[in-house]
């Protein structure tokens, strides 16, 4: 929030995965910011509507896919996505932070978090050599994408990083999820 | 945040080494919470004062020992210390948790922070057999105490732990400062 509020860049905030019962984007409301989201998963959606509709919270919400972002180039100010970006496979990563690039102004920050190999969800034993796992998860094909120190550094090149931070939960969920270690960038459109 | 407002405590919050720059106590005067500082530097605490004063926030500042908090027992809702107990030794370290516990109220959250042993500060050769690095800071002898992972638990004992993590730097400052490894606790008053 610090880091989005000393930015001068357009406060119109884009959130990739913005389905589910607690979309994190509702925090930029009452800085002025614009809301934009969206999600692959309709469900989801449908609980972010919900959410938002019962907060007041003026969420512009459209079904939609991060490796084809369905906005202009330089639209947002702002582009987060949340423990989403993780079911993506990392060529897939590769494509949807290409397409947050695009729809990114010059100087425009991003914020993305990325699922550390020392997670306990990580099962070197179910991993592909990229370091994928893929389950069955409620029926549907579910893909969960483990990087090591410093390799997301590579999605990067056309951005500046300016925080990268790995973090360890220890004791309490890591916001409502049961993740336990995280990869988490800032990083500003050159 | 988050955490912060979904406590039903008072609205009263207190920062343990409000001096300085940039006081992170601030951004809790917006949620409408009554702000209160202590610290032992009378020019951190000046700075602090300044920067209250530019930015209108309304901060109850008072020169005071966290060792000793010149408050009454369950004056407050919530406690915070950043990045400023680091400078106690292990031992004052548990006199002043023990104090945060007398002044939050039953229910009360405080957040504190530690250095871990793998923050680059660290060097174990000028380290006492504690982790408690003594050095000659601008004139006056200070101290920097480093932990193991979960060893600063042990404060804790009087309090239920709900967050607890251990957070690596790899890019970007650490608010502001050049620290890379961090223990980060949020605990509530029994």
């Amino acid at each position: 929030m610090r880091i989005a509020e000393s930015n001068p860049s357009r406060k119109r905030i884009l959130d990739c995965g913005v389905g589910g019962n607690d979309p994190k984007i509702a925090i930029f409301q009452e800085y002025g910011y614009e809301l934009y989201g969206i999600d692959i998963d309709a469900d989801q959606l449908k609980n972010a509507r919900e959410f938002a509709s019962k907060h007041g919270i003026h969420l512009n919400i459209t079904e939609g896919d991060m490796r084809e972002i369905p906005f202009d180039d330089e639209f947002f100010g702002f582009v987060m996505s949340y423990l989403s970006m993780v079911h993506l496979t990392k060529e897939d990563i590769a494509v949807a932070i290409n397409e947050i690039h695009r729809v990114l102004q010059k100087g425009g920050l991003c914020y993305n978090n990325f699922l550390s190999k020392e997670d306990k969800g990580y099962d070197k034993s179910r991993a592909n050599s990229l370091g994928e796992i893929k389950s069955n998860d409620s029926g549907f094909q579910a893909n969960h994408s483990y990087f090591d120190d410093g390799e997301p550094d590579k999605y990067f090149q056309e951005f500046e990083i300016i925080y990268s931070a790995k973090i360890y939960n220890f004791i309490g969920n890591y916001h409502n999820t049961r993740r336990t270690c995280i990869l988490d960038y800032i990083a500003k459109k050159r």
